[in-house]
C-alpha cells in the first residue's frame, strides 16, 4: 500500500477531534479511551496512538493503517485495540468510525455481563432493542490475538442474535468495557455519549423496578421516527 | 391567522432564554429538551426548534405556532413534541410554559413506571402530593398522533386523579420521560429543576427506607407556606 | 433594642460571605438554605434574606434580628427558617453559626427519617457518634409556629438522647433536611460540606453491608485527634 | 542527620504538585489527603504538612522527615498521617511514592470493609487482584501509636496474603480509607485515581450482580499487557 505522507490530513482532524470529545463528554480517565474512522475507498483507517494524553495530542500524533493493520503513516504505536477496531470495519460495512471507552456505567454493564436492556424513549431514540452484552472469550482466545478475538466476539455477537449492527451500535465487552460506532467517527462518540447516559438510567431503574420493559410499540415509536424512511425528527 | 413578522420578538427571546437554561442546570444531553411559551391572547406559542444545538441557537431560531400547531413565524420545524405541548395549555389554562427533557433521575421514575412519592419538604414546596405517571399508551394510540395522544394521557392523568396541574407543575410519562409547566417558561424551568432534584433523592430514599412517605400535615405546611393565600416564604 | 445602622457591618459580612459558599460547595439549588452567625454580646443575629439569589445578594441584604426575631437593621425579610436557628442558639450557648441546607445526601437521611450511621473515620474526625435524625412533630407543632417547633424538636432531640451538639454538631430533621452548627457561621459550613459527604458515603456503605458500624475506639481515636484537649491535627 | 536547608527542593516541588493533583482529580474535600515521595539514597520523606489549604499550599510548606519520623527540612507540622508513609516505605522497598486520600468511593469500600473485587478489565489494568482491606485494628493498636500500627497492619494484609505491593498498589483500611502507592508521588496520585473510579464502578456492578467476578486469564492478559516483561500498550 503506497500513499505519499500527509495525505490523510482531513482524515486525521476529524479523528482527533473525536478523540477530544471524549473528555470533553466526561467519558474517559487519563488515555482510556479511543476513535478511529475509516476511509474505505483508500482502504485505511485513523486511529488514536496507544497511551498519549489527550491534552497534548495534536494531529500528527494520529496513526494511519492498513486494514491488515500495518502502519502507513505516522511514527507513534497506533492503540493496542486497533485489531478489534479493523474486526468490526470489516464485519460491519456501514460502520464509519469507532469508539471505545472504559465509561463509569456503561462499564458497570459490562462488569455485571448483562445485556442494557432497553428500558425507555431515551434508549429507543438510538439503539432499536437491548445492547448486548459478549459472551466470555474463551481462555485461548484471550491468550493469543485477545484484541482480534475482542473484534470477532463482537462480530458474532451481532450475528448469532440477529441484530443489526447500525440499528443496535453500540455493544459492551463482557468483563471489559464498550464499543460503540457510527457513520463516521463524530456519530460514533455521540453514540458513546448516549450509552452512557442509557446505561446509568438503566442501573437506577433496575434498582426502583427489576421487571420492567419498555413497550415494543413505544421503541419502535421512537427509533423509526429519529432513523426510520419517514423519520420526522430535526430539520429534515 | 395573519400576523406580521417579528411580532413576537420579546416571547421568543423569553422561550431562547429558557431553552439555554436546561444546559445549565445539567437536564440536557445533546438536544434532548425543548421549553415554550404560549401567549393566550395572540393565541399563539414560542418553542424551540426540532433537533438544534443549543449552543448555536439564536432568537430567530424559535419558532412561533397556532395552537392549531401551524408555523405562524421561523422557518425552522417546530420541536416534533409540539402536539403534547398543545395539548396540555389547551386542557390546563393556568399554563403558561411547559419543559420537556430525558433529565436522568426524573427519566429513571419514568422508566420504572412509577409516580415519584412525596418524601420531605423539598418536595413539598413545590408538588403537593405524588408527581404521577401517565397509564401506559396504546399501541393504537403510539401509532397514531403519537405526540398528541402524549399531551392526552397527562390531561387524563390529572383529571382521573384528581390532581390540581398547578399544584403537581410536572407529570412523568411511562417509559418515556417528564413533563413540566409553570406560569411561564422560565418558571417551568425552575419546576424541571427541582423536578430533578426530588427524584434524584427520592430513588436513594427508597433505597434506604421502603415504606416512608411525607407526614400528610408537613407537605401541607410547606406548600401552603410558599403557595398558599398566606404564603409567608420570600419578599412578598 | 435600640443600635444604630450599619453597626453590624463585619457580622454580616462574616454571613454573606458564609452563604456564598453554599452554591461554591454544591450544597444548595435556587435558595434552598441559609447561613447565621449570632453575636451573643449584642444580642443579635445576622441571617439570610427570605428567597433571594446567591448570585444577587449583597452585604446590605444580610438581615439582623434581636433573639425574639425582630428585625434590627435592615430592610428585608429574614429567612422564614430564622425561629428555627434562635431555638438552636437559645439553647445551645457554644453555637455561633448555624446553616441550613437541602443538600441531597443527608435530605435523603432525613426522608428516609434514619439517623446517619457513623461508619468510617471521615465521620468520626468531625461527628462524634451517629448524626441523630428528629421525631417527627405533631400535626399541631407543624400547624402552629412550625420553625420554632422545628428548632425545639432538635434541641429536644440533644437532651433526651444526651447528645454534646458542639460534638455532633448537626441534626438532620425528620422528613425535612439537615442544619449544622459550629463556632461560627463559616464553621457551621465547613461542617454542613463534612456532613453531606458522610451522608453519601453511608448510604452506598449500607448497600454494600447493612450491619457495619465503625469500631467505638477508632471513632474516640479520630474524633479526640483532632477535636480533644490533646489533639494532634493540623499546626497546633 | 545532617542536611543544608533547600537542598531538597526538587523533591519538595514534585510532592506539592502530587498533592496539587489530588484536588484537581476530585480525590480531596478540604485538606483530607497527602501525598509524599521518598529520597532512599538521602533517607527522607517530603510530605504534606498537616492541615494546610491545598489553594494555599507553596513548596516551603513541605515537610522534610528523616525514616524515624523527625523534621529535617521546614517548619510546618508533617501529615498527622506520617507515621503510616514510613511503615510503607520502610517495608516494601519499590514503593517511591504515597498518596492517603478519603475519596468518597474507596471509603465506601473501607466503611463496609470487604476487599474491592476485581471485576473488569479497568482494574485489572492496574491491579492484579482484589484491592484488600485490612483487618481491624485492636483497641491497643488504636489507642498506642495509631498512625504507625495503621502502617503495619497494611503490610501485615499483603505479608499474610502473599500479594505483591507493587502488583496490588493500593490498599483500603478498615473503617477508615484508602491509601495508594506507587513509583514516585506522581505514579501513586494515578493509582489513586484508578483506584476511586474502580471502586465506583464496583459498588454498581455489584447492586446488578452480586456473585460475579472477572475471568482470571482476562485478569492476566491486561495487566500483563501493561505491566509485563512483555508489555505492548503505550509507547515503549
Amino acid at each position: 500500500m503506497s500513499v505519499p505522507s500527509d495525505s490523510f490530513q482531513s482524515l486525521k482532524q476529524q479523528v482527533l477531534d473525536a478523540n477530544l470529545q471524549l473528555p470533553r463528554y466526561g467519558l474517559v480517565t487519563f488515555t482510556w479511551g479511543n476513535v478511529s474512522q475509516i476511509d474505505r475507498a483508500a482502504g485505511v483507517v485513523a486511529i488514536k496512538p496507544s497511551g498519549v494524553a489527550y491534552e497534548a495530542m495534536t494531529v500528527d500524533d494520529i496513526v494511519i493503517v492498513d486494514l491488515a493493520g500495518n502502519r502507513v503513516e505516522g511514527t507513534l504505536n497506533p492503540s493496542s485495540d486497533t485489531a478489534t477496531h479493523l474486526e468490526i470495519y470489516q464485519a460491519f460495512p456501514q460502520v464509519g468510525g469507532i469508539v471505545h471507552t472504559h465509561s463509569r456505567h456503561a462499564t458497570i454493564w459490562a462488569q455485571a455481563e448483562r445485556d442494557i436492556p432497553a428500558l425507555g424513549t431515551t434508549h429507543a431514540d438510538y439503539f432499536y432493542g437491548d445492547i448486548p452484552c459478549t459472551r466470555r472469550l474463551s481462555g485461548d482466545e484471550i491468550i493469543n490475538r485477545y484484541e482480534k478475538n475482542t473484534g470477532l466476539v463482537i462480530v458474532e455477537t451481532f450475528h448469532m442474535r440477529h441484530i443489526e449492527p447500525m440499528s443496535v451500535p453500540s455493544v459492551i465487552v463482557a468483563g471489559h468495557a464498550p464499543f460503540s460506532w457510527g457513520a463516521d467517527a463524530n456519530d460514533a462518540v455521540h453514540n458513546a455519549v448516549v450509552l452512557e447516559e442509557v446505561a446509568a438510567m438503566a442501573i437506577a431503574t433496575r434498582s426502583l423496578n427489576q421487571g420492567i420493559t419498555i413497550q415494543q410499540e413505544l421503541s419502535d415509536k421512537h427509533y423509526l421516527r429519529k432513523h426510520g424512511v419517514n423519520a420526522y425528527y430535526g430539520q429534515r
